[in-house]
């Protein structure tokens, strides 16, 4: 493996406990962590970023708008890691088994709201084509209740993902195979 | 619904049946089958020419390959349906819960073989570009031990679901539900 | 030649009565029956298929109409079989002795009515971007009086040829000499 | 017609005597003379480019080689017009009523020679990404006897047929019609 | 160098006489001038094509309008040669030391007149589209004041300069340095 | 302004310190800054990643590498304010005044080294085609001296500028008119 996933013995004390929290509440350590840990300094902006962004609790996106969001353009990007970690979270948080393989393929054939599809209409045009972006973006976004705060939101998010698609592969990152399964199966077929 | 699926009661004789046999085996209709019986002739061309390529006993190519064939190619198409009820099928023949989701995502990426990675770049070469494929694309198939016969097949699926692609698309034909779990669990936890 | 031609001689009973009920029609033998016979089953399928979309007798489409698809959508694949043996029946059937050398070309530059345009631009779009296909296309269909089942039997004819496009191209299938001038000299002038 | 065909008594006595010349020569008046005539400096800069390219006597470039690049290069970019007009000269100058229609369709499935591939593949390049001809480039023209020379011949032909494509479709000029047969029919039949 | 600049010793007469009055009016020679030279004959008929378009006196471009055309255009090809050299004329035309930069990178971003938006729109799609061109888009210019001449107008010169611009790629032209800075400082400053 | 930049004077202290510090280095307050403050969480995580980036002082690639790199990929995706800003800062610290502006049109064509010819080649295809990058990629770079730790650096200066670049165009940012003439004009002649 050409960017080895750093061995958690070896990372700053702060990285270690910020990992080991999460490895707490999630049961394993999402490979990302250990992916970038190996830059200190990147590791902390990146995720100050991502909780900036996916922890905030002003706007109107909610958590599951936000993971949705991150799995349609990560698809688009070709981010397999993307795809099927924050997919994982997606079901979760939309209690909906189906929803991530939806708009991993095509958002448009998905079984989401209009709101939702002007959202991911929106964080798509930011990915593909972000110099295109106009006023009629933004209105078509009014139209369902978005204000500029939550463009903004919207498009920080698609923004913020872009850069983790390309560094998860460049990297060479997998996803845990703990995530293909999360959220698919009731929680009371489990027991 | 602009094309409904048609009601099983009011289909021609041998549609009916085929219909019920595949029912029986799979424990419920995927909804192609309705989604295409309401043009007959069609629907008997289809399954015909879907026999003839998936179906078929000669050639290096295995039932899990072609259906890796499909749901890699159903992917770059945006068809939702033949990406999950293919990929749930490659699953099975793969037991491999997590091959489907990676080259839905992109190939290039996927925990295949190189033999694989071969087939499935000749694959989505008559995807995109079916007139630039040339003699350099066939030796890279000769190099992992596909012959032209192979490569035929490789084609064939390939264009065969072109096709279906479409018609799952402009038909508006979704997934049945019971696909996105199959070939997840292992079946003793099932039991 | 990498997918010989079948030998007619060598092909099961029943392709060679067809073929041969062809060739008594048209005067000679496409080049893609005896490409395709190298595979009966498929050859079958794929004809049997063909007839269901061709010959229907339903819906507001002409004949014409159906070769102008043909050969508009098989110029986007860079097909030159289906370009110049569907341009030749376009022809014929159209009287016409312009209109497949244009739509080949871009057929919003061709000398054909407002409807056939909308058909066309139909057409393409199931060509090229399936998924994007929306309620927009079928109401653009619908002003120019084209109603659900005629769409289908646009789209039908588009994935169906997309599929043929495919395999005359992987399979190294020329159009035969004939088919470049048929059509293109009025009855009387040739007598 | 936004932009009607010149009047041949309307145009200064250059342009006519020029434009008189062809029509004896052809039999008619190419639709492109009287499109551009309307703007006489601009007529007599693109005559007078066009002579230097297509009558140049120096160089390996045949003429039918030259029509060639054109019918390649003005189906790339739509060009009705010259697709049909040059086609037909390419025809007459090779005797060959094919191979118009196949490069028009996709030159890399057309029976011409591997020299002449080579040069339409610049030509594609030159036309399609020009700012990434480079070395590699030249180089696979110099592997079939092309030199710098002809290689700027090539370039030279291509870009000069960009600016009469978009000036033929802006413009709305359509082929005449009897450019559609010409060279298709052997001259012995014809008599 | 591939293709070396002409010695101005070496041209013709009346080849040497233009450029030395170009020379004499802008302090040096621009390169194109001496790469061109080499083909005479092309050589006459470019620029005789290129006053025709930019020293026209009738329509409603200025000539500042024309260089934003050659800019963006230039840009969207990839072309150095011409960004520079004609961003360097734009900036001085244009009183404005910001605007070349602005609409070489995107002008749908630049500061400048809904006008001349409607204008550069219009030339991006002659030059990536030449084929996709119909009434909407003339519809769009008159909206802004520019009939169907100016629309020629700004066909023709994105048309001219698609041609200058792969003639100076393929050709190898540089900027000569003296354009980069042309504009940028005002007038004052320089004394 | 959709987003207006935020008044220095309403902004978090250490927020408003580190605005000062760099007003005070450049003589004006770069528009990035006061864009992005007006979310403070954002604003820190953005530069303490872009100083993870910019400022690191290992590996093989120099302060003007990294600008050249962020000049080259902004123009990519089309964004003014990047290209102009690192275009400025390129200038300075390649004391070369033209360089910025031929990496902008097309690296390929830049009179720059072999060297960062490959770095700009990796750094375009993590921008347009991350998915793609594979071993060959990292072999090219490795030609040039480039160790995997150098990849990783170039493939996440153009991530993260990749986010930078659409923050800056939906935030409608615009670049300060000092930067366009910075590192221009050589030092004595301003004096």
């Amino acid at each position: 493996m050409r960017y080895p996933y750093e061995d958690i013995e070896n990372v700053p004390d702060d990285i270690r406990e910020q990992i080991l929290a999460v490895a707490e509440k999630s049961g394993f350590v999402p490979n990302v962590f250990l992916g970038l840990a190996r830059r200190p300094a990147e590791f902390r902006a990146f995720f100050a970023y991502y909780d900036a962004l996916m922890d905030k609790e002003t706007g109107s996106l909610t958590k599951a708008d936000r993971e949705m969001i991150v799995t349609t353009t990560s698809a688009a990007n070709g981010c397999l890691y993307c795809v099927v970690a924050h997919g994982a979270v997606l079901r979760i948080l939309s209690k909906d088994p189906y929803v991530a393989d939806q708009v991993a393929v095509d958002h448009r054939h998905a079984d989401i709201t209009d709101r939702q599809r002007a959202m991911l209409d929106f964080a798509m045009k930011v990915t593909r084509e972000p110099a295109a972006v106009d006023d009629a973006d933004h209105d078509a976004l009014a139209a369902h209740g978005f204000d500029d705060e939550d463009a903004w939101d919207i498009a920080a998010i698609t923004a913020f993902f872009g850069l983790s698609n390309r560094m998860a592969l460049v990297g060479g990152m997998q996803p845990n195979p703990e995530f293909y399964l999360m959220g698919r199966v009731p929680r009371e077929k489990k027991g």
